[in-house]
C-alpha cells in the first residue's frame, strides 16, 4: 500500500513551497509516513481521471493505495492526522478544538490571504487594482491581529503541535514575504517554529526538488 | 448538559437563515439534539468573553454545556456528526469522503460565494464594482459547474445525505437568488431535496423567530 498525493508537474511557486500539496506531504512526514507524488499538468488536471479524484481540477487529491481517494487538503491532514499518531491530542475535547483550528485555517484566514493573490495575479491588470489592494489589505490585517491576539505568546495555539498549527502554519507561510504577517511578531515567531521543524524542512525539501527537476526537463 | 449555539442578536440578513448559526442549528435538528441560542450584538461579539470563544468576533459558537466550546461552523458540525449518530456513515472511508465535502463547502465553494457578497455590501460604493462583479461571477460559475459535474444525477454527495451535504447546501442556499446556483438545475434540485428535509425546516424557523422577536423590541 503506497500513499500518493498529486502535486503540479511544473510548480507555479517556482519550488517556493506555497502549493496545497505541502500541508499533506508536511502532515505525512510529521507522521513518518512515506509517500510517492503524482505530478500532473493543469491540462491533465482537467481531464476526466483527474476529476474523479479531485472534482475542482485542483491539488492536492491523495490516494492511500487501500482504496481511499480524498480531496481538499483540510481533509486529507485530518485523515492522516486520525490514521496516524502525532497531529492529534488523544483526549476528545482538545482533539475537537485542534480540529476547529483546522477548519479556521482553511475558511476563516486562508479566504482573506487568497483575495490578496487573486487581486495580484487574476486581476493584476485591472486599472482598480492598485487602489483596492490596501481594502484587501486591511480586511487581511483585522484577521491577522484577532489571530495575533489570540495566539499571544503561547507556542502553539492550544498546547502542543497539531494538525491545527500545520494547517494555520501552512496558511500563513503562503503570505510571508508580503509584510502583512511580518507585522505580528508572535505570528512571524510561530511561522519560524513550525517552519523550523525537520518534518517541514524534508516537505520543503521534497517539493523543491520537483521544481528543480523541472528546470532540467 | 444544555447546548449552546451563539447567533446574531439583530439578524442582518432578516431571517432568510444565511448567517453560520443556520448549519449549526440544522446539525443539532437532524440529529435531535435540543439547545439554546445566545444571542450576541455586534458590539459583544468584540468583547474579551467573546473573543475567548471565538477569537475572531464571528458566530457561531459552540458550547456543549460540559467544558467543550468550540468555533468555525465546520468544526462544530463534524463535532456533533462525530458524537451522534445520522449524519456521518460508519464506513471509515466513506466518513473520510464525507469530511473531504465538509472541507470543500468552506474552503472551495463557500469563498467565491462569500466573494460576491464582499464586493455587494463592502465594496458596493466603489467605482470599479460593476465591473468586477462579472469577474467575480465568471469565478463562481467555473467552480458551480465543477460541482454540477459531480453531482450529476445524484440525489446527494456520496451516498446518503450526510454532513457533506449538510455543508455544501448551506453554502449553496446563501446565494440562492443570485440566479448564480439555479442556472444548473441540478444543484437547484440539491438544494430543494435539502431545504425541504425537516431539520432544515425546523432550523429555519428557530433563526426566524429570532429576526421576528428583534422586530418587536
Amino acid at each position: 500500500m503506497t500513499i500518493t498525493v498529486t502535486g503540479f508537474a511544473s510548480s507555479p511557486d517556482r519550488g517556493r513551497g506555497l502549493a496545497r500539496d505541502m500541508r499533506v506531504r508536511w502532515a505525512l512526514e510529521e507522521v513518518g509516513q512515506p509517500y510517492e507524488s503524482r505530478l500532473l499538468t493543469f491540462a491533465e488536471l482537467r481531464q476526466p481521471d483527474a476529476l474523479a479524484s479531485q472534482p475542482f481540477g485542483q491539488i492536492p487529491a491523495f490516494d492511500d493505495g487501500a482504496g481511499l481517494v480524498l480531496f481538499e487538503s483540510g481533509a486529507i491532514v485530518l485523515h492522516i492526522a486520525g490514521t496516524y499518531p502525532g497531529l492529534l491530542p488523544a483526549d476528545r475535547q482538545a482533539r475537537a478544538r485542534a480540529i476547529a483550528w483546522m477548519f479556521a485555517a482553511v475558511s476563516t484566514v486562508e479566504p482573506v490571504l487568497v483575495e490578496r493573490e487573486t487581486a495580484r495575479l487574476v486581476e493584476g491588470d485591472r486599472d482598480w487594482t492598485p487602489a483596492r489592494l490596501p481594502l484587501i489589505e486591511q480586511r487581511i490585517h483585522t484577521r491577522l491581529r484577532q489571530l495575533a491576539d489570540r495566539l499571544g505568546d503561547g507556542e502553539w495555539l492550544e498546547g502542543d503541535f497539531s494538525a491545527g498549527d500545520l494547517m494555520l502554519a501552512a496558511v500563513l507561510f503562503r503570505s510571508m514575504g508580503a509584510g502583512l504577517v511580518e507585522e505580528h511578531a508572535n505570528l512571524a515567531g510561530y511561522i519560524a517554529r513550525a517552519t523550523a521543524r525537520q518534518a517541514f524542512q524534508r516537505a520543503f525539501a521534497a517539493q523543491h526538488a520537483v521544481y528543480e527537476a523541472s528546470l532540467r526537463r
